[in-house]
């Protein structure tokens, strides 16, 4: 007997009219399995059918245990096998194969190639839109998850305020060192993504790698920050400044804080996500720093930092009860050396969006 | 003007009627660009023409400068636009277009419902291949990077001999977070992939996670580390014991060790990548332990830890004057608790195959 989750997903699958669907995305495969499976290059994959039992095809060199339990069969193939060979005899190739958004290419191909009668559509959508609908018990893990980043957060930027090193000397590698000791006081997991911590004009960079740069008076500091936690992801952005605030930078910091807080205060259960991102862009826009907020203002977030589904202009699904993500307006004027981003997550309820980090987004100077 | 690295991978292009090629390995848009582009889910692709000058399709927020300079175009996309029907505007879709064997899937299915004529093949092998011939200058970067490992190897090993606290209480854990100290002495680029440190029966599991196992006497100690320095990556496996030797692994380990050294000096330019891989399958058969060597011996190295190219018997493919790659047999006996895997990496020259690691294989008892 196949399990809850799968079970959840084979009967959308139905609905949708997929007949076979092909999943590789290893998050997923945990999801619904319980196993996380670490293969790197050799195919992972995880295979529902309406018609037959799931098997989880894996290389043989990956311990397989407790699939049965699930109702997964597994195949082990070997180096020398023609496994995409042997997966397509596993499914009625002249039926609808959906598969993983992030397949590869190789495989799509490979079992095109040996005989699909249909054109294969991407329907990684079907576990998506289940695995965006947390559990009362996820939204607890993400909850502790938020706590402890909340924790660090105000940690590092004490640790900032009060460096008792020489303070032409604290760069942003040191708040990144400082900060793995900080969060290894609370998880082994580590971080859910690479930390941002940049300085002054490397805070205009939505991406920047952290470097050598040497903190100044009067520079912009953002702190975009996450580990994982049994399991689930944290994020939270805050946006500080050394020693004092210069003027544009606080007229920048508002307008994004005013975004921020606005976008929140809207959600509710049933409007489309895009509308969310309209309510922040909107209002940057009319500041004037519309080209400037150069990203979606949201993603969402579960076991992986970024899961499927954007608060975005182009995203018009709609938001559901449960449903976890990010919103993060940002400006960035690069030749101004000002970044500001305030960011926190939080869940949907009836009542509209509850944020898990609970850190005041106010402007600190440290 | 597209440099000679763009030149010759679309001369190559020509040679095998491949008229179009979408590439969306980071490393090796870094490898003909000279920039890397971490974009996580964003889609970020080059794609080489033999019509048309290269164009980088990459969103908005990551920053490019210096395309110019190595001839290559840029298309910087917003999340509202439908970014693969102009992408599908950018090349003839009655050629034949290659991708990448690891495009995901929704992009390819992408493409393809917009309008293209031919079958696309997977095309990646094109660039593959020339990445595969390392430079003079990359084989000196190889060398660099593992002599840092030969280092870190006998210091985690010292580290575990010399272990000053409880030796009770020396976990797996304890020791990759030295890993982590050590490398940073050396390097700012960290591991080239999760270091394994395994003990007893943790060290039977290939791919072990790093967990809080104490170490015993009599276990054996499987080290699997390697970084990333200035750009290139080192591998490498010793397996040691602590404190005594049993006799079965003594005797395991003569054989992983054997089989090892036979493959390593059996590599020469013109044979295939299986036969290499067979030399030490054989011995390791031979010696009643075929079905406990159960992955490849070896996988390609440079840029990445793992680069295209297998040393295994599904890999027919030539050896070429410049290939580096690994060679790591191993035998693995989960009720015995012993697991061994000896691993070099090197480079392959017109007299056979060159070690970059120095240090000795012999077992040691730590």
């Amino acid at each position: 007997m196949v399990n809850t989750k799968i079970q959840n997903t084979i009967n959308k699958m139905k609905d949708e009219g997929i007949d076979n669907l092909l999943i590789s995305d290893p998050s997923s495969i945990f999801y619904l399995t319980g196993h996380m499976y670490h293969t790197i290059e050799r195919m992972c994959v995880l295979l529902l059918s309406v018609d037959v039992d799931p098997i989880l095809y894996v290389h043989k060199m990956f311990p397989v245990r407790g699939l049965d339990e699930v109702g997964v069969r597994s195949h082990l193939w070997d180096d020398t096998d023609d496994y995409l060979t042997d997966l397509s005899h596993e499914f009625d190739l002249s039926k609808q194969l959906g598969v993983d958004k992030q397949l590869k290419s190789e495989y799509l191909l490979g079992l095109m190639n040996r005989g699909l009668k249909k054109m294969p559509i991407v329907g990684s959508y079907i576990i998506d839109d289940i695995r965006a609908v947390k559990s009362d018990e996820e939204l607890r893990l993400m909850q502790v998850a938020s706590d402890i980043n909340d924790k660090v957060c105000t940690e590092i930027e004490d640790y900032i305020h009060n460096y008792d090193g020489d303070p032409n000397q604290l760069t942003e590698r040191h708040c990144v060192e400082k900060l793995q000791q900080l969060y290894e006081q609370y998880t082994d997991e580590g971080f859910s993504f690479d930390p941002i911590i940049g300085f002054g004009v490397n805070a205009t960079d939505a991406h920047h790698e952290t470097d050598d740069t040497v903190l100044k008076e009067g520079d912009c500091i953002i702190i975009d920050i996450g580990c994982i936690k049994d399991g689930y992801a944290s994020d939270m952005t805050r946006t500080c400044f050394y020693k004092k605030i210069p003027e544009f930078g606080q007229e920048i910091f508002d307008i994004v804080f005013e975004a921020q807080r606005r976008a929140e205060a809207a959600v509710k259960p049933g409007m489309k996500r895009s509308d969310i991102d309209a309510v922040a862009r909107d209002y940057i826009t009319e500041k004037g720093y519309g080209e400037e907020f150069n990203h979606r203002l949201g993603h969402f977030i579960g076991q992986e930092c970024h899961e499927a589904g954007d608060i975005s202009g182009s995203d018009h699904n709609i938001i559901k009860v449960g449903n976890c993500f990010s919103i993060e307006p940002g400006i960035y004027i690069r030749d101004k050396a000002t970044g500001v981003r305030c960011e926190n997550i939080g869940h949907v309820t009836e009542d509209g969006f509850v944020s898990f980090n609970k850190l005041p987004m106010d402007v600190r100077v440290l």
